[in-house]
């Protein structure tokens, strides 16, 4: 195995909860009134995984075209998800969420703790 | 398209969602403290989906057995599932649960209005 | 538990399949050059489903708009699937395609082999 | 945005890909018969994806259980996966297989050009 830094780490960490809740939830039937609960159980069930700090899960109710039967399923440009996650000294805050048409994934910040901490 | 019945209409419907459900959840990180809103998720948005009368959905937390990290993922067997649906003048009630080591689906029930009515 | 006849358990069975199958795929990385390879995975994987008799499933190119990266993901709308089923005597036809804007599953016929052998 | 290097951002897909595949494929109905398609079904998936040069997949059958219809289902524990990303000058190999009773992400090993080609 590889030397990999704590923030590499933290990087990795945070890209698997991403893809995975993608997969995990895409095609879920979801409406307006029911998302904030799906969102909520999606945080809850990511927050179990290791190395996971936080997570915070939007589900956009404006791209919840209804079906004729008056529901939605959830796809990826419904997604606007925060996670930090945290591997030793090192921190990790990344995103999902539209750009363009297409549901981006990006880091969008690490620390570590030398440089919070001033040292 | 052939003539069908309403009580066949509400049993196609009914496993349907049984189906649906089934591979849509089966994979979530899952632990006893996040399974009722877990369920609860579930519920909401199986509800959601066209001749869905009512749904109880009850996530086995004895199966759960923790993983290195301390959660577990859902797996057919921990589904205690049971499903109304109406189409016309007929219900069908249907469950999953495991059958030894089968997560079994079946009808458990179905009724049509003019039996109800004792006409 | 409630008498059920064969045609109405081939009809749950069939209903079953296309449910879960739906559910499973949806979300899948999907291109026109990789469609035949992966609806022959979903058949494969549905036919080894108990009191399948058989499956033919089509994925739509033509739905497969390509994202920024040059590929789709599938879709509930992509699938134009077949899936036969028997229980006892009775076999059930049913169908997932799109109807307008929504991937409908319906009953195409059923059939019992005393209708087919005409006693 | 901060300061992302190359192989970091290597890191980021591959774990990407890792975390999506594992959810979108966990609980597919699968034999030994059927795991060698299932298998190239999903490399042939992962390949579609952005920043990915390669991934072999290995279902093992060894872990694969029948139940009492005579298949099993994908778990995590049945992966042994390998991918290698592009971003830039820098790949990353990564790998999920099981550690234990545990299905562990991890990276393998990550290069960037100017090692490779010794400047």
């Amino acid at each position: 195995m590889i030397m990999v830094t704590d923030r590499e780490q933290a990087i990795f960490e945070a890209a698997i909860k991403l893809g995975a809740l993608y997969h995990q939830w895409v095609g879920t039937p979801v409406s307006p009134g029911t998302a904030p609960l799906l969102a909520q159980a999606i945080e809850e069930s990511v927050k179990l995984q290791p190395f996971v700090k936080n997570i915070q899960v939007h589900l956009d109710t404006d791209r919840m075209t209804p079906n004729p039967f008056g529901y939605s399923e959830v796809n990826g440009l419904m997604f606007d998800v925060h996670i930090h996650t945290r591997w030793g000294k090192a921190t990790c805050h990344a995103r999902l969420s539209p750009k363009g048409d297409y549901p981006m994934m990006e880091i969008v910040e690490c620390n570590e703790d030398f440089e919070l901490s001033g040292h």
